[in-house]
Protein backbone atom coordinates (compact mmCIF):
# COMPACT_ATOMS: atom_id res chain seq x y z
CA UNK A 1 0.00 0.00 0.00
CA UNK A 2 2.68 2.13 1.06
CA UNK A 3 2.35 5.96 1.72
CA UNK A 4 -0.96 7.95 -0.14
CA UNK A 5 -0.39 11.34 -0.50
CA UNK A 6 -3.54 14.05 -0.13
CA UNK A 7 -2.57 15.90 -4.22
CA UNK A 8 -1.31 14.66 -6.86
CA UNK A 9 1.63 16.10 -8.13
CA UNK A 10 1.91 15.69 -12.39
CA UNK A 11 5.57 16.78 -11.91
CA UNK A 12 8.32 16.49 -9.49
CA UNK A 13 11.95 16.40 -8.85
CA UNK A 14 13.51 13.55 -7.23
CA UNK A 15 17.07 14.44 -5.48
CA UNK A 16 18.69 11.14 -4.54
CA UNK A 17 21.85 11.39 -1.84
CA UNK A 18 24.57 8.99 -0.87
CA UNK A 19 23.62 7.32 2.27
CA UNK A 20 27.27 5.68 2.53
CA UNK A 21 29.24 8.98 2.83
CA UNK A 22 27.54 10.32 6.64
CA UNK A 23 27.00 13.68 5.64
CA UNK A 24 25.67 15.43 8.53
CA UNK A 25 21.96 16.96 8.63
CA UNK A 26 23.59 20.16 7.38
CA UNK A 27 25.85 18.96 4.78
CA UNK A 28 23.32 16.68 2.98
CA UNK A 29 20.88 19.69 3.08
CA UNK A 30 23.59 22.09 0.98
CA UNK A 31 24.45 19.39 -1.62
CA UNK A 32 20.40 18.38 -1.89
CA UNK A 33 19.82 22.09 -2.25
CA UNK A 34 23.03 22.51 -5.32
CA UNK A 35 21.44 19.41 -6.87
CA UNK A 36 17.75 21.21 -6.78
CA UNK A 37 19.01 24.32 -8.25
CA UNK A 38 21.36 22.96 -11.14
CA UNK A 39 18.47 20.22 -12.25
CA UNK A 40 15.92 23.16 -12.19
CA UNK A 41 18.43 24.96 -14.08
CA UNK A 42 18.48 22.60 -16.31
CA UNK A 43 14.97 22.01 -16.77
CA UNK A 44 14.22 25.57 -17.16
CA UNK A 45 16.40 26.09 -20.23
CA UNK A 46 15.59 22.34 -22.23
CA UNK A 47 12.14 21.72 -20.84
CA UNK A 48 10.79 25.10 -19.69
CA UNK A 49 7.16 23.96 -19.69
CA UNK A 50 8.10 21.07 -17.70
CA UNK A 51 9.64 23.34 -15.11
CA UNK A 52 6.92 26.34 -15.35
CA UNK A 53 4.47 23.85 -14.58
CA UNK A 54 6.15 22.36 -11.28
CA UNK A 55 6.85 25.73 -10.14
CA UNK A 56 2.92 26.27 -10.56
CA UNK A 57 2.02 23.51 -8.90
CA UNK A 58 4.36 24.21 -5.74
CA UNK A 59 7.77 22.83 -6.86
CA UNK A 60 7.33 19.45 -5.49
CA UNK A 61 10.79 17.44 -4.65
CA UNK A 62 11.29 14.71 -3.02
CA UNK A 63 15.13 13.34 -1.21
CA UNK A 64 15.79 9.70 -1.24
CA UNK A 65 18.76 7.26 -1.14
CA UNK A 66 21.36 5.83 -3.34
CA UNK A 67 23.64 3.02 -1.58
CA UNK A 68 26.85 4.76 -3.39
CA UNK A 69 28.69 5.99 -5.77
CA UNK A 70 27.95 2.97 -8.57
CA UNK A 71 24.39 3.55 -7.89
CA UNK A 72 24.14 7.04 -8.30
CA UNK A 73 26.22 6.39 -11.89
CA UNK A 74 23.59 3.90 -13.14
CA UNK A 75 20.73 6.11 -11.67
CA UNK A 76 22.48 9.20 -13.99
CA UNK A 77 23.20 7.09 -16.96
CA UNK A 78 19.47 6.18 -16.89
CA UNK A 79 18.06 9.57 -16.71
CA UNK A 80 20.03 11.05 -19.01
CA UNK A 81 19.09 7.56 -21.65
CA UNK A 82 15.29 9.11 -21.02
CA UNK A 83 16.87 12.64 -21.52
CA UNK A 84 15.56 13.60 -18.40
CA UNK A 85 17.10 16.74 -16.87
CA UNK A 86 19.30 16.07 -13.99
CA UNK A 87 22.58 17.15 -12.42
CA UNK A 88 25.20 15.19 -10.57
CA UNK A 89 26.96 17.26 -7.30
CA UNK A 90 30.57 17.01 -6.40
CA UNK A 91 31.49 18.59 -3.38
CA UNK A 92 34.30 20.70 -3.97
CA UNK A 93 35.68 19.42 -0.46
CA UNK A 94 36.27 22.60 1.64
CA UNK A 95 34.90 20.57 5.04
CA UNK A 96 33.45 16.98 5.56
CA UNK A 97 34.54 15.43 2.00
CA UNK A 98 37.40 15.04 -0.06
CA UNK A 99 37.29 16.69 -3.31
CA UNK A 100 35.41 15.66 -6.14
CA UNK A 101 33.43 13.27 -4.01
CA UNK A 102 29.78 12.84 -5.69
CA UNK A 103 27.17 13.47 -3.29
CA UNK A 104 24.00 13.95 -5.08
CA UNK A 105 21.86 13.72 -8.26
CA UNK A 106 18.81 15.44 -9.19
CA UNK A 107 16.61 14.32 -11.28
CA UNK A 108 13.32 16.57 -13.30
CA UNK A 109 11.65 18.48 -12.54
CA UNK A 110 9.93 16.39 -14.86
CA UNK A 111 6.56 14.46 -15.52
CA UNK A 112 6.28 12.39 -12.57
CA UNK A 113 5.98 9.02 -14.31
CA UNK A 114 9.37 9.64 -16.23
CA UNK A 115 11.07 10.48 -13.22
CA UNK A 116 9.88 7.24 -11.51
CA UNK A 117 11.54 5.16 -14.10
CA UNK A 118 15.01 6.24 -12.71
CA UNK A 119 14.12 6.72 -8.97
CA UNK A 120 11.04 4.96 -8.06
CA UNK A 121 12.72 2.35 -6.19
CA UNK A 122 14.67 3.77 -3.78
CA UNK A 123 13.79 4.34 -0.51
CA UNK A 124 13.12 7.75 1.15
CA UNK A 125 15.48 9.59 3.28
CA UNK B 1 39.49 30.47 15.71
CA UNK B 2 36.29 28.60 14.28
CA UNK B 3 36.77 26.96 10.67
CA UNK B 4 38.70 28.22 8.14
CA UNK B 5 38.00 27.85 4.79
CA UNK B 6 40.39 27.51 2.10
CA UNK B 7 38.92 29.52 -0.64
CA UNK B 8 37.32 32.92 -0.33
CA UNK B 9 33.58 33.20 -1.55
CA UNK B 10 32.19 36.90 -2.18
CA UNK B 11 28.65 35.47 -2.60
CA UNK B 12 26.75 33.40 -0.28
CA UNK B 13 23.16 31.92 0.33
CA UNK B 14 22.29 30.93 4.33
CA UNK B 15 19.56 28.95 4.54
CA UNK B 16 18.14 28.97 8.36
CA UNK B 17 16.07 26.05 9.48
CA UNK B 18 14.37 25.39 12.79
CA UNK B 19 15.58 23.27 14.89
CA UNK B 20 12.24 22.84 17.08
CA UNK B 21 10.33 20.61 14.33
CA UNK B 22 12.39 17.69 14.52
CA UNK B 23 12.02 17.15 10.99
CA UNK B 24 14.28 14.26 9.23
CA UNK B 25 16.93 15.05 7.58
CA UNK B 26 15.43 14.05 4.41
CA UNK B 27 12.27 16.37 5.28
CA UNK B 28 14.90 19.28 6.39
CA UNK B 29 16.92 18.87 2.68
CA UNK B 30 13.56 19.32 0.87
CA UNK B 31 12.52 22.08 2.35
CA UNK B 32 15.83 23.88 2.64
CA UNK B 33 16.03 23.21 -1.30
CA UNK B 34 12.72 24.94 -1.48
CA UNK B 35 14.16 27.86 -0.01
CA UNK B 36 17.28 28.29 -1.76
CA UNK B 37 15.30 28.27 -5.09
CA UNK B 38 13.18 30.71 -4.15
CA UNK B 39 15.63 33.32 -2.98
CA UNK B 40 17.88 32.25 -5.42
CA UNK B 41 14.65 33.34 -7.97
CA UNK B 42 14.22 36.27 -5.87
CA UNK B 43 17.67 37.25 -6.46
CA UNK B 44 17.48 36.59 -10.41
CA UNK B 45 14.91 38.87 -10.73
CA UNK B 46 16.58 41.83 -8.72
CA UNK B 47 20.16 41.32 -8.19
CA UNK B 48 20.68 39.98 -11.44
CA UNK B 49 24.18 40.76 -11.11
CA UNK B 50 24.51 39.07 -7.45
CA UNK B 51 22.87 35.91 -9.06
CA UNK B 52 25.15 35.47 -11.73
CA UNK B 53 28.29 36.44 -9.64
CA UNK B 54 27.47 33.93 -6.74
CA UNK B 55 26.54 30.75 -9.68
CA UNK B 56 29.94 31.73 -11.13
CA UNK B 57 32.24 31.58 -8.20
CA UNK B 58 29.95 27.96 -7.49
CA UNK B 59 26.67 29.04 -5.98
CA UNK B 60 28.21 28.47 -2.23
CA UNK B 61 25.03 27.49 0.32
CA UNK B 62 25.14 27.37 4.36
CA UNK B 63 23.09 26.06 6.34
CA UNK B 64 21.80 26.58 9.81
CA UNK B 65 19.83 26.75 12.85
CA UNK B 66 17.17 28.93 14.48
CA UNK B 67 15.63 28.04 17.43
CA UNK B 68 11.81 28.44 16.27
CA UNK B 69 9.57 30.65 15.02
CA UNK B 70 9.90 33.79 16.47
CA UNK B 71 13.64 33.96 15.56
CA UNK B 72 12.89 33.23 11.62
CA UNK B 73 9.94 36.01 12.07
CA UNK B 74 12.83 38.83 13.40
CA UNK B 75 15.49 37.31 10.75
CA UNK B 76 13.21 37.43 7.82
CA UNK B 77 12.34 41.53 9.06
CA UNK B 78 15.92 41.98 8.94
CA UNK B 79 16.38 40.44 5.62
CA UNK B 80 14.08 43.04 4.60
CA UNK B 81 15.03 46.04 5.70
CA UNK B 82 18.31 45.19 4.17
CA UNK B 83 16.20 44.47 0.96
CA UNK B 84 17.97 41.22 0.77
CA UNK B 85 16.55 38.82 -1.48
CA UNK B 86 14.74 35.91 0.69
CA UNK B 87 12.04 33.01 0.90
CA UNK B 88 10.07 31.74 3.59
CA UNK B 89 9.06 28.73 3.49
CA UNK B 90 5.87 27.21 4.83
CA UNK B 91 5.20 23.61 4.32
CA UNK B 92 2.14 21.99 2.50
CA UNK B 93 1.72 19.96 5.64
CA UNK B 94 1.01 16.87 3.47
CA UNK B 95 3.85 14.59 5.51
CA UNK B 96 5.50 15.50 8.87
CA UNK B 97 4.53 18.88 9.56
CA UNK B 98 1.06 20.90 10.05
CA UNK B 99 -0.48 22.82 7.03
CA UNK B 100 1.43 26.34 7.25
CA UNK B 101 4.18 25.53 9.96
CA UNK B 102 7.33 28.05 8.21
CA UNK B 103 10.08 25.64 8.26
CA UNK B 104 13.02 27.56 6.85
CA UNK B 105 14.38 30.97 5.91
CA UNK B 106 16.57 31.23 2.69
CA UNK B 107 18.67 34.66 2.27
CA UNK B 108 20.62 35.83 -0.73
CA UNK B 109 22.94 35.17 -2.74
CA UNK B 110 23.83 38.40 -1.70
CA UNK B 111 27.39 39.59 -0.78
CA UNK B 112 28.44 37.74 2.00
CA UNK B 113 28.95 40.47 4.46
CA UNK B 114 25.60 41.54 4.00
CA UNK B 115 24.37 38.39 4.31
CA UNK B 116 26.36 37.93 7.49
CA UNK B 117 25.07 41.18 8.94
CA UNK B 118 21.42 38.72 9.45
CA UNK B 119 22.61 35.10 10.13
CA UNK B 120 26.27 35.67 10.95
CA UNK B 121 25.57 34.58 14.60
CA UNK B 122 23.93 31.56 13.90
CA UNK B 123 25.19 28.20 14.43
CA UNK B 124 25.94 25.71 11.81
CA UNK B 125 23.29 22.69 11.24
Amino acid sequence: MGCREGREFRYKQVIVAREDLGMSPGKLAAQVAHGSLGAAEAARKKHKEWFDAWIKEGGKKVVVRASGEPELMELQAKAKELKLPCELVKDSGLTELLPGTSTVLAVGPAPSELVDKVTGELLLW
